[in-house]
């Protein structure tokens, strides 16, 4: 049966708490983390090839050009992309990779990508999501209404997703995640040579 | 989110254990299998609506003209079939109905409810198959032959299937499943009406 990774793109409105699931699927050492590309200046701490790739914006430009990158995008004047290399690397030694990136880019990755699974994570309501960012007493309201008017918009583009998975408990959300990856293993489409491999075994 | 149930085919190569995999995920009971149609007389001990629904040969023709059957089949000289409004009954109670058929009649399930979910069921390999066929001691060597011809052509028929499941242990078999109708309760196609109850909360 199908013994890769599995691609895992986690995206929804800002607050649905995204950032915790993820970190609680991270105990478990069959996810891993994308490694980033960045032209951002590293930070004390940070080290290449785990915080991220440092890399020039020449060498940035070089590798959308040759198509290497899976997705990008820009914030603060700075450059971030996900690559396509590290990716592949990860899912072929079986581990399940994670992208935690907003839906537009997720849905240039699964252009790129078909097999990648994309999950809408997000609470079950908008006022739920509204209490969620109100909770976190960091955030104005002019900026908590401008969230939750990107989170309006952001659930109409649900036909995009395979998955919608709430985030009522974060152990439930992750167990939902879980069962998900598990499941599509078994798919067909990702066990097209198992005929061969049934048949093959015969003598 | 999508509380129905899920219409569940079962499929797969004789021999692979389907008949020992449906009786353990009967004791669940948010399953139930669904009740046949049949021509045939009603055995000592068989119930009307619980064994099968017992109908003459013109009442069966009368199900199959008004496209009331989801598929059916005749075998030994007796029409057997499912009844789409039993089925349709037990998936808006949320019980996830099981239909244990063969490859043909689950391809014709599949066409009228594109909402099924089609599992082959299989042991690993075709030498699998073929000792758990003569493990059981009750077949000739022809019968045996027979089905494993049969069994390499059904396996080609894989692509038209949604899941592969391995039935290495019952267990196992069991709870991958299991995991396959809690996983397709989230897919996005299953809960095309999540933005509107997402929004309609808001007040």
């Amino acid at each position: 049966m199908f013994d890769k990774g599995i691609l895992l793109i986690i995206s929804g409105p800002s607050g649905a708490g995204k950032g915790t699931v993820v970190r609680e699927l991270m105990k478990n050492d069959k996810y891993c983390l994308s490694v980033s590309v960045t032209t951002r200046a590293p930070r004390a701490g940070e080290e290449e090839g785990v915080s991220y790739y440092f890399r020039t914006e020449e060498e940035f430009k070089g590798l959308t050009e040759r198509g290497e990158l899976l997705e990008y995008a820009s914030f603060c004047g700075n450059y971030y992309g996900t690559p396509l290399k590290y990716v592949e690397a990860r899912l072929s030694e079986g581990k399940n990779v994670i992208l935690e990136i907003e839906v537009q880019g997720a849905v240039q990755v699964k252009e790129r990508c078909p097999d990648a699974i994309l999950i809408f994570l997000t609470p079950e309501s908008i006022s739920d999501l509204e209490d969620r960012l109100r909770g976190r007493g960091t955030e104005t309201d002019e900026v908590i209404s401008m969230r939750l008017d990107r989170a309006r918009e952001e659930v109409r583009l649900m036909d995009k997703y395979d998955y919608i998975v709430l985030n009522d408990l974060v152990r439930n959300a992750t167990s939902r995640i879980n069962g998900i990856v598990e499941t599509e293993k078994y798919a067909s489409e990702r066990n097209r040579d198992f005929p061969e491999k049934f048949l093959s075994e015969k003598e």
